[in-house]
């Protein structure tokens, strides 16, 4: 047992301190929105339409996303699988509470309050995905006291970026594919490349999965998959763009996963299925129709998204993934870069081409509600004139299809730059000497964190002799 | 290792080409439907409407129950638990795209396009629920490359089914008794008949459970349980009749797993219970209340027929399947005739009594919803009169009970012709050369085709001693 | 193998009898409700205004929290996983059957009939959590007959005293903090009161859990933590009420699973984390918040209500459950008095202080309808004023906020007192001879009560060379 990991003194300081804080901020600044607070309903009030039945239905799915789904799938450890499942959990709720604060701050602050309603919630588990995948680049090295000072400075860098480009580059990423992916990926690498350990080049020998954690992973694939069209739709306008988030999600992933098992049985040496293959690879097509989600993009282009995405995501975790870590320091231990990082850059060009060839003929008037940075600004005429086929359309700033497209790149770049400085500056910061790094020799090791069943000796003993055996 | 269980060409060729004329087929005739189309929102338009809201909740409640339930179900042995899991991943992925283009053909096919919408995708988690449901018949002696062509096979066969029953026959069959469990019941058989192993009457050494996959199975159950009334509602009118179905639903299940625990515990030799049948029995009630299940039979009717088909499910596992194997060369490895198929017959004999006592007096006007092809036709005077009471009320065929149940008949009948048929037809194609099956002695056997971890093969070990110790 | 323990005659005659019984009262008693009814239909019905959308969301959930859930977190132990998870599965089934009866008795009774509608369902649901929270006190050494009987006695003295206490006290208990988590903790340690056995005060050698179980019971856990704000808010007033019954529930769900990291660290002999933690303290927040979970109470303190429920939790498990097992005879296996019983407590004192504090300045004129026996009695000019404000205001009772303090008060203390007795009782009847209790040295085991995989037998083989070497 290494002293350097006991989580004695340093979490509960961490946990407590930050719970005080966190309390001490919700009694000073947040309210109830007019949704949740009893003192607005009146007489024209209808409590079916209530903002809960829009939101909550999707907020229930992402919940079993971000705590079944993401907690199973960082499971994949034979005996690192306790850690992958409680830090999960641990993790997400840190960080859901703590994003309520900042992008309240942030995005829904008025009269000296945040407002809170299930929305809020909503908005904060897309930050906690955030974190949760920036957590996998660093799985396995970080102690929970490290992820907690991750997802604490993380946080607010992202909620921060989210404000800056979506209040003054005004872009269109329904389903996050900038914001969330490709952010969560440069900040993770940026972290692993300053948490750098050449020995893990090799394989750790107990980065090993079992029969139980291969199934258990691949369950949290299921869930992730059963429910990514209620997260990539969960916040599209409703109606008809709802819908078509629904059903590009649907068949994005639908022939990623077709593509996946294909390419898995193509590249095994013996002709046979890589379980990991399975458990990441299928999911590349949610990532990838993200951008375009909730356009006119026709089913046959998320089709085709799917597969282009799913390509990218296996050929990544084979040959730019080692090719990262041996070249560049980046020790990218989930393969976040190739399920969220290269299907997100494919997304954001599919999102910009869609931009692009949009016009009123495919879409309508509603052209305006869905690009709504492109509908007429106050004063102009013409938008009196969509206002009569669309009521309540709010003015935009007239903005072209090019113009939007250039905001849209303009968007990628700063959101990656902001990402990856941040993750660098939080990698130094988890070096600091007062969050000891658990030593190379113990990581993947439940039991440097937990105490383990008396089985788990018995497990570790057997894998030593299988090691032993099988060289 | 077996060289005829490679997947190296024919998986990746045939997936391949498959996603090839899937895109081919999207691309050329797949368009959204009005709810799902930016163009044809108008100032009419309340986004609240849209059908997505309907559709969705129930869609992601089947979702759970094809990828989770039916996946953990089918992991139930030992040594194939990745095998029963991924595949069931894989062939639901593939048939439900299959079925969305074969569906789509028959049923939402105007102006030369399918029309997409969440509502397409439901009826194609249904074919889907066909083609699993016939999977479990073959379990262990396909490989997945004949899992794909079975269901490339049977999703044509069963949507054209599917279209002529509805079409000309014109049956209520709203938990799909007829449709989904007696069609995919009797094509299992076919097929299973014909890829007959007279080896595997004595049960197969690998043919055993762990205490793991026991309990992954009994989750698979458990999930199949929650979401059966969705399931079993799905498809049926909104308001009144879909609360029925959910009650009738939950009820028949609920009677039918108190009496599955019964019998499990009489049956036994030493007075324990059987996990097998607290795994599968527990689920006849789910479809015994199927074809009735939004008609007025009243809760204790739903009780009743809970216990009815747990019992004959109970023996059929017990006496039925046995003998089916032996003296008719069908061997039905996860007992499908018991769970499917004389459930789904009693169930359609329900179907037709209740068909047979409704009346105005029990149903009031809305009888004529419900049983839609008994409304009057266009230019009775009936009609006008009961349109007063029933706004939209659609004409229909004038059809009396007797001439709707003659008619259910009929539909029995074809169903199961065209079943066992296609069944025994696509029985044929798997044996083609060119789709090897995996030796007799390689059966229920992950190694297969998957790279497994190196504890599987400690697992094996233990196993063998377990045999030689145990006989 | 022990004869006392063997299922072939008690079981299935108890479980085939109450069948009967059940059919009958069916047959003779229940009928449809108003929204599940067709003749009730008529040309001013919108099926899309059934209750059944409104109700039916929840229900799933709380099924999902019920039989996965639940399930999963009882099936904690090594050896007693599959009891655990299937004797969640016969309870609840035969629970939710017979409260259905036993609450539409005394609750949607009307013309000789009790009318059944999906809220019916969901009510039996929380009679079911009850009975599942009381057969956490005595997991272990209660037959299968055993919790049978148990549950036979348990709901209708809980549906008598719900009843009696919505009736007679008219109380505010949104979450069920009074009447689900006070009466079903009372209840069962009651029942274990009786049930003492001194042996288990030293710890069952057969008490362990394995890596695998500790693991399927945190899935347990996450499934109750991510649908517990549908638990807490399905029975609230619809609107803004049941939106802030989402909120506080995941609040404090957050506060106090963090606030479990911290202490079960601090407290931690070697600074490590221990998963029983993880798996019950963290819920603890769900509870605390539940008596005041749709009141104005502000989401500051439902954090703080959080982290107190989490304390006084954790203090429990780790100081009052020994204290109560060697003082007192209360042998409280899952620590139900430290997860349902003090924060059950501390939720209806803070209750009380809401209820105390609550005035129209915070509520505006909807107070009268969160505190509906707070609004002004029929006649009162006060009630015409209110009604112009809120259509459809019912007349209450008039009472002032200390009135209806002191009846809260009346309920918590009447609740407790009729849970205990009835708990003791039923105690009693559990040791009639006929009910055989397994003997001590068999409890905590699968093997009494299944047919085991042959791979049971080598886990207990490794478990006894465990205990041999570890001492």
């Amino acid at each position: 047992m290494n002293n350097s990991t006991s989580l004695r003194v340093r979490l509960p300081v961490l946990v407590l301190l930050m719970e005080v804080v966190f309390l001490g901020l919700f009694a000073g600044f947040v309210t109830y929105d007019d949704n949740a607070n009893a003192k607005f309903q009146n007489n024209e009030t209808n409590p079916m339409d209530n903002s809960l039945y829009r939101d909550y239905p999707f907020f229930a799915d992402v919940q079993v996303m971000i705590f079944v789904g993401f907690g199973c799938l960082l499971a994949f450890l034979r005996l690192y699988g306790f850690s992958g499942m409680v830090f999960n959990f641990l993790t997400a709720t840190f960080t859901i509470q703590w994003a309520i604060l900042m992008q309240g701050y942030f995005q829904f602050y008025s009269d000296g309050k945040i407002h809170l309603g299930v929305i809020n919630l909503l908005n904060a588990e897309f930050a906690c995905a955030v974190v949760l995948i920036s957590f996998g680049a660093v799985l396995g090295k970080t102690s929970p006291v490290q992820l907690l000072v991750m997802a604490l400075l993380e946080v607010p860098i992202f909620a921060l970026t989210e404000w800056a480009v979506l209040k003054y580059l005004k872009i269109n990423d329904a389903g996050g594919s900038i914001l969330i992916h490709l952010f969560a990926c440069y900040f993770g690498l940026g972290v692993t490349f300053v948490l750098y350990r050449p020995s893990l080049n090799d394989g750790h020998v107990k980065e090993v999965t079992s029969y139980q954690s291969d199934i258990l992973s691949l369950m949290g694939t299921l869930f992730l998959w059963v429910f990514w069209p209620s997260f990539n739709s969960a916040l599209t306008l409703k109606g008809d763009d709802q819908h078509r988030a629904v059903l590009h999600t649907f068949i994005g992933l639908s022939s990623s996963t077709m593509t996946a098992f294909a390419l898995s049985a193509v590249f095994n040496k013996r002709g046979k299925l890589t379980m990991a293959d399975i458990q990441n690879v299928t999911l590349a097509g949610g990532v990838t129709v993200g951008a375009s989600v909730d356009m006119m993009i026709s089913p046959a282009a998320a089709y085709a998204l799917g597969i282009m995405g799913c390509t990218a995501c296996f050929m990544g975790y084979r040959y730019l993934t080692p090719f990262l870590a041996r070249h560049f320091r980046i020790q990218d231990q989930c393969g976040i870069h190739n399920l969220h990082g290269l299907t997100g850059l494919i997304s954001c060009t599919a999102g910009i081409c869609a931009i692009l060839m949009a016009n009123e003929e495919t879409y309508g008037p509603s052209m305006y509600q869905i690009f709504s940075h492109r509908a007429p600004m106050e004063g102009d005429p013409k938008l009196l004139e969509l206002q009569q086929l669309i009521p309540g359309l709010m003015p935009g700033l007239g903005r072209t299809a090019k113009e939007q497209a250039v905001y849209q790149v303009a968007a990628i770049f700063s959101t990656i730059g902001a990402a990856a400085v941040g993750g660098v500056l939080t990698g130094f910061a988890l070096k600091l000497p007062c969050l000891a790094t658990p030593s190379d020799e113990f990581c993947f090791d439940d039991e440097l964190f937990f105490d383990v069943p008396s089985d788990f000796e018995f497990t570790q003993l057997l894998d030593d002799i299988e090691i032993f055996i099988m060289g």
